[in-house]
């Protein structure tokens, strides 16, 4: 009874204040880039601090801010916790921490257009939102309606999500479960109902399923759609996909040497050594092993691939493979450019010319990351006393909404030890990492509150 | 008798070695951007297995991976050493060791040039050749002909340096020791002849001395030719130097406040907190603290000015502050381009606007930087066994050219574990921090070696 009106009064309040919102129509009704911009960081905000109120007001969470960091932990598909015992929150409440990963996997405004009626006619600035909202570096509308492309995209990943539930269904797992994975999966966030996450179920069948999908959820959801027109030819010859998946391979391969003597024989080498290399690379953060406890060349794989995250149009984080590939295009430009200053120098992807525009947004996106990363770094450490492993990592598997980081954030780990202040810290960390640093980085630039 | 030959072999070899090639006249005559940048990666390289000689064959350091090392250390003034008790070496060797930062310093090349008559009038080509061994992002030739202006530089140089082994000796330090102590600050370098670096002196009036200069000796040299001219105004007005002045000022009293503890009374406070942030800024790597016993504030603190590093045009290493001022400014933008994409936003340093060209080199530099860094890294995971923040910190200190680490290569530790392999690539890593990585990454671009 006390959780059904922790969860009634958010929905009457959000009702409520929609209602007031519908009613007062605004006089100028162009969004350009900024209102875009303004509009997705204060809606996930706002949207946070009414999806903490299950948590606060069921009591599972007492604290604000843990009930916020642990929302927005949530709908950025983070799945970083500051949970201690995850077990034992009563299921109403498990399953809305596990579908907030769901809802934010796709965004949660590219939602609203989707269903929507009346944002048939306002094409534009409609993707202005969606530009700002879905990762990656270019928003292709994949049909000349921005409502129709965010409609295909929800089909997809509706028709992943049952595709994964069932899988799982079939290998016996019970449906609250499979359908609370599932949610984890699909939106890559990584929270479980298990304190030991997918390592609970002992289950090398649940293990290779949630494994692909993770996969399945990290590549691009324009190439399904490319699939699904027949056009076979461009998604293979797609070279982030290309490059995802040598780069998951190779480094598997790594982390299988690396760990051989941890799981003798090979498919059980496999099947741990996949599982969490694929739950970082996809920045999902389900867990099997220990990879805390595993040997130095394996923890700095993961390290690396925490950075790297998933591709462009997925539902993963981190800087993502398609900025990876031409930041090292760039690099190699670099290197010709100075060997031969007057000679013309032109970036290509999937035998496409890249506009130095693109080239030169990349190189400001990773100069913005970097300084975001060493500023959130050295607060950790100001305002906490932990080992620079555990505050580097932590700030990097927010940032790359991942989730487990390593020492004291680690996969058998959590966030509850960190004070409110860095707990803030790493909840606009995880904001920043989701709405691709601008939307977050604009709320707190003075010129974004000039009139002109 | 056996340390005269050591030091004798390598003289004859060089000068037999330098008759032939100056008897063997080139038919091409010009020096290209290509040119300029392959002549100075491998003449380090050639200069630094010539330098590891006396090392070798006086049996100091037996093993030619540890003496290329160490001379290669001291050459790009990082300071790294492979040693594990220096005091043991003849004074010859120590004399040695510590004249590699001084002639490191200035640059092996620039000092060919301030010296050689016969490069008076070859004034283009030698612009190359400078411009790829002078630190920092941008070159200015003080005065139109380049000997001209390496003869400034050097006279500055010298006079900098009599001036604090001067002040050393009046201190009371022996005439040896203040050479060697002088030219550790001179390069920025960081070589001591005594195990425990500079605390050996157990000396406050020497703390101070080699504190100030090594503050004196990250400052841009132009500065002071801009001070002999009389020109007061722009060194006041230089936005580096106050960028850098702040950021030395803030890391102080932020280490000073995170260590009282440690050291009782503000006068001793600050004289181990400022020795060590400007020992780490100015990329020298002397130490009177061993500050990876410090609290986790004063490490991170330290480790990001690793990062950053001294100011252009100096002796010392790291991104240096321009670039960092460079990246800072070229976020802002990114940020303001976001919010108006239809305005012009130019960045502007000392009133002056910043060329597209220079903003896209820096950030290049950077990526370059960055995925260098990254690559080590991994490579190190790969061929040793130790933990990731000695790993990262021994990349850092020997890219930065800094010298001492945290953990195992911390100020107490040195590079002596590491195996030969990992030891390489560390040289490799001292070499493109020291040469600004380009010299060095072309000697492994195919393109390089081919004809046109």
């Amino acid at each position: 009874m006390n959780y059904l009106i922790a969860f009634l009064i958010p929905i009457v309040l959000l009702i409520a204040f929609g209602s007031v919102l519908a009613y007062r129509m605004p006089q100028k009704r162009d969004i350009y880039a900024k209102e875009g911009f303004v509009v997705v960081g204060l809606s996930w905000i706002f949207l946070s601090v009414f999806g903490a109120m299950p948590f606060l007001l069921s009591g599972a969470i007492p604290h604000f801010c843990d009930a916020l960091f642990e929302t927005v932990s949530g709908f950025t598909t983070t799945g970083a916790s500051i949970l201690t015992d995850i077990e034992s929150l009563p299921r109403s409440v498990l399953f809305w921490r596990s579908f907030t990963h769901w809802i934010g996997g796709m965004g949660v405004l590219v939602f609203t257009m989707a269903v929507l009626p009346k944002s048939n006619e306002h094409s534009v600035r409609l993707m202005h939102v969606m530009r700002a909202e879905v990762p990656g570096p270019v928003v292709g509308k994949l049909v000349s309606r921005v409502k129709s492309t965010a409609r295909i995209l929800y089909g997809i990943y509706i028709a992943l999500t049952l595709l994964e539930t069932v899988r799982l269904l079939a290998g016996g797992m019970p449906l609250f479960d499979a359908l609370c994975n599932t949610f984890g999966t699909a939106g890559t966030g990584g929270f479980c109902i298990w304190n030991d996450s997918i390592a609970h179920y002992h289950s090398a069948y649940a293990d290779m399923v949630i494994g692909v999908f993770m996969l399945l959820f990290s590549l691009n959801f324009n190439l399904y759609f490319l699939l699904l027109l027949r056009q076979f030819r461009p998604v293979f010859k797609n070279s982030e996909l290309r490059w995802f998946l040598s780069i998951v391979a190779v480094a598997t391969a790594a982390v299988m040497i690396d760990v051989r003597h941890l799981y003798p024989g090979f498919f059980t080498n496999f099947r741990y050594s996949f599982f969490q290399v694929i739950s970082v690379t996809s920045t999902t953060g389900f867990a099997t092993a220990d990879f805390n406890q595993w040997p130095i060349l394996s923890k700095t794989v993961l390290v690396l691939l925490m950075f790297m995250g998933a591709c462009a149009g997925s539902t993963g984080g981190g800087l993502k493979v398609g900025r990876i590939m031409l930041l090292v295009k760039t690099f190699v430009r670099e290197v010709r450019l100075m060997l031969h200053p007057r000679s013309v120098h032109v970036i290509r992807t999937d035998g496409k010319r890249v506009d130095e525009e693109t080239v030169r947004g990349t190189a400001s996106y990773f100069i913005t990351y970097m300084l975001l990363f060493a500023g959130s770094f050295l607060l950790l450490a100001i305002l906490d006393d932990y080992d620079m492993v555990t505050n580097a990592t932590a700030v990097s598997a927010c940032m790359n909404n991942i989730g487990p980081g390593l020492e004291i954030v680690g996969p058998t780990g959590n966030y509850s030890l960190f004070c409110d202040a860095s707990k803030l810290i790493l909840t606009l960390d995880m904001l920043a990492g989701r709405l691709e640093l601008f939307p977050i980085l604009m709320i707190f630039a003075p010129t974004t509150w000039k009139k002109h």
